[in-house]
């Protein structure tokens, strides 16, 4: 079903990426919008018909049945701005909520054809027309990582001046990437993501593909991400040793 | 012979791209410096069979002939960081100069297979397995523009101010993308690339393909980037009557 519904989405996406639309649009967000909402329909049509009893959370239509006992969390274009800029940085995002516990991620990139799919207790898995293989790669100390973050303006207020206390620990830090970046961390490319301000349909995918890689996510304070307790505070790691050193200079 | 060149690169660099070689390293930069040096070396022996009157620079070994009519400027690897972190945003360039002056550039991304070319007095062609076509888009006020540069920290000292009236003044800034960023000022994407410290092999093969996609490329006075005289400040846009109103702001 995840794989089904990354293509109904991809099916949507796919024409519009560096379009004469988006092109005339100047950069403005509006067809993007159109794309994302059409997208999420088309993957809200294929739950419906064939998982009706089970939930859906979108960015663009909001939640039905989230208190179900499964739930699907989607964000059909992650990473607006990669979008409107033409950069193949962006992907759908298609989690599956266990009890509010995400047991399955499918991480797809349309224009460049790479999908990452986990699923809790597996390997995870990574296909593309270029190189890259599923592993997260050890790396103990925060003086040897590598860490990415999507935006330095995307923290809450107090959060920030943690944030740079990380980064100055860091090997070196790359900007931009949304979505994508985890997927690097689930490569063994990059080490480190801590972001903030994300909403479930931003983290429920990636929990399962990291941790089916290796790795570990968590919140600034170390818990697991849970929908309805989880306040959009995350850390992403290639290597779980990271995680005391991380969160020490987070609290 | 450009596209002999790229393709001699890419031989050498696709197969080093998200290599278990690069994830052990942890990013260390040393298994790029010698697919750049392998790469660099390949070409270099291409340019040396079939056109050994011509010169060469290049980023790894140096200049030979440079005072010759026809000269060659390579980088295997622009965009370093984006290389070792995954992101399929770095790129080979072969530019050419005659008298100094660029007339035709090549833009690689060795992974997608993106390929950008641009001649003097030619249309700009690209080529890609997804979307994109080359022509930049009309956007004559900076107010509506997007912005885009590698890095903050890339500006020789004062200059970084300078840009910031600029970044203040424009819609929206992205940041990364090296020589992938001018490639989308040539795909109407970004209408704005501003940096500093810029050698000639990163700039040479970016004027021809966005001039030849109607933009236009100087230094941050306003003058052709000529080989001798160009000092690493680059200002790149896909509409040339935004020329103005940057150059105020950059003053």
């Amino acid at each position: 079903m995840a794989h089904a519904a990354a293509d109904a989405a991809g099916a949507v996406i796919r024409p519009l990426f560096r379009s004469a639309l988006l092109v005339e649009a100047k950069g403005d967000a509006s067809p993007v919008t159109e794309a994302d909402r059409a997208a999420e329909r088309a993957i809200r049509a294929l739950l419906a018909e064939h998982l009706p009893r089970h939930g859906v959370i979108g960015e663009e239509y909001g939640s039905e049945r989230e208190d179900a006992e499964w739930v699907w969390v989607l964000d059909p274009i992650d990473g607006t701005r990669a979008f409107v800029t033409g950069r193949p940085l962006f992907g759908t995002l298609v989690g599956l909520l266990h009890r509010g516990r995400p047991v399955l991620g499918l991480i797809d990139q349309p224009a460049t054809g790479e999908r990452w799919l986990g699923v809790a207790g597996q390997p995870t898995s990574f296909t593309a027309p270029f190189g890259g293989t599923a592993g997260c790669r050890p790396c103990a100390r925060l003086a040897d990582a590598e860490l990415s973050c999507t935006a330095p303006d995307m923290f809450a207020p107090g959060r920030q001046a943690k944030f740079e206390q990380v980064r100055a620990a860091a090997r070196r830090t790359t900007w931009g990437g949304d979505c994508y970046a985890y997927g690097l961390v689930a490569l063994g490319l990059i080490d480190v993501v801590i972001e903030d301000t994300l909403k479930p349909w931003d983290w429920a995918a990636l929990v399962p593909v990291i941790e089916g890689a290796g790795g570990r996510v968590t919140d600034w304070a170390g818990r697991d991400l849970v929908l309805g307790s989880a306040q959009g505070d995350v850390v992403a790691l290639g290597d779980p040793a990271l995680l005391p050193e991380v969160l020490a200079l987070l609290a």
